[in-house]
């Protein structure tokens, strides 16, 4: 997979050879190529941002350095292409969307930066995407936390136990308490269930804390997925403990 | 303000340097202390992790080397501190949390792996947020995203631009397009008005478009809001002419 980052802050990326994304592009399952976009001003200063016309506070990200750089990307890499742009009014980034970027050959996100950007960059981008309610200095960091989520999902770049941990995820509740040794830490101790070696009993109390933290926290994933019969007796024992 | 970071990968934080937060620690506004609990575990190893009790792929950060972390920050940090955990189940983050973060003295974020964690690091925790309903690698990412969310709300960290920027977001529709120079790029033309010198009408073309950018895509926020009459009004021009 190619994926092309335009970022006027290149060597933020460098973190990402620390991460599950060094390791994929070391086993030639991703070509990250980062582009500062400040090569391709024609200003005379190198700035790539501007005041809005009609007056207001703040610079904007230029349409032309943004444009010259995409033409590069274009000759480097030509052909279809996923071009993703941040943007508060986007679609919120989930992991069905990362899934959707994973089956792509040719991603790239440009990195604005909050302040703004002129509207006419919007005509190159395929995707608006939101990270969340939230407001960051640059592109950046929300780029990078994307490119990890995708990666995921591509074969190859993690191990064995991806499919399992995945399968939990998908069937749409909140994990279970976990918990590994010492038995007892500090005086807390691990429930008495999960060191008696009784599969069955393991895998009702799992599902049961799964069931009890849903609904608890998140009851709107419970109205996502269709019960078993054994799931909705549980969720009775829960209802009538409360 | 101190933010102490529990990580195995210290070294990614390093691309914080480039962002806000590096002339944050230069102004003295912000003290970051980067702490890998590996220095902590007792295991002959080195390992933090270790098989869930019950069984089960995957494995959990254990209690052991967070518990003895945390109490090195305590000693050279003492006092009332907000201890901040990933977790798919926990609050989702926003601007409202940023800022929430952003009055405390003292932070801490532990930065675990979404393979999960002995439940027992939870008592150590005052806040269980979640990032987004996808998954990452790791709580490294996530995590320098919302220092970097908090640190804006930190009086000085930003310049003059700061509040008009909050104003309009707090405002809580959507940004209206914006553009700047030049005026015909690639033969994509600036909308008249905004080119006028008008300003009323400059400031209704803008509300107008937020509004409608608003409707369209999160209409959703329009309800969170007392609406003026103008807006009402426009809101009402809007619909007759989809």
């Amino acid at each position: 997979m190619d994926i092309t980052v335009l970022s006027i802050f290149p060597r933020m990326f460098d973190t990402l050879n620390e991460s599950v994304i060094g390791k994929a592009q070391e086993k030639g399952l991703l070509n990250l190529n980062i582009v500062d976009f400040r090569d391709y001003t024609t200003d005379k200063q190198n700035h790539v941002d501007d005041s809005p016309y009609g007056g207001g506070a703040g610079m904007l990200l230029q349409a032309q350095p943004i444009y010259d750089a995409m033409d590069a990307v274009e000759k480097k890499t030509p052909g279809k292409k996923r071009v993703i742009l941040l943007d508060p009014a986007g679609k919120t980034f989930n992991t069905k969307m990362a899934k959707d970027f994973a089956e792509e050959d040719n991603l790239v996100f440009i990195c604005g930066h909050y302040e703004g950007f002129d509207e006419r960059i919007k005509d190159l981008v395929t995707d608006e995407v939101s990270i969340g309610d939230y407001i960051l200095t640059g592109g950046e960091l929300p780029t990078m936390s994307m490119i990890d989520a995708t990666m995921r999902f591509v074969p190859g770049v993690l191990g064995n136990n991806f499919s399992a941990e995945e399968e939990s995820f998908s069937h749409g509740l909140l994990e279970y308490p976990q918990y590994s040794r010492p038995a007892d830490f500090r005086g807390k101790k691990v429930p008495d269930v999960l060191i008696s070696g009784n599969h069955e009993k393991i895998r009702i109390w799992r599902l049961k804390e799964a069931l009890r933290k849903t609904l608890d926290r998140r009851p709107d994933l419970l109205k996502t997925i269709e019960l078993t019969d054994e799931e909705k007796k549980l969720l009775r024992e829960i209802r009538s403990e409360n």
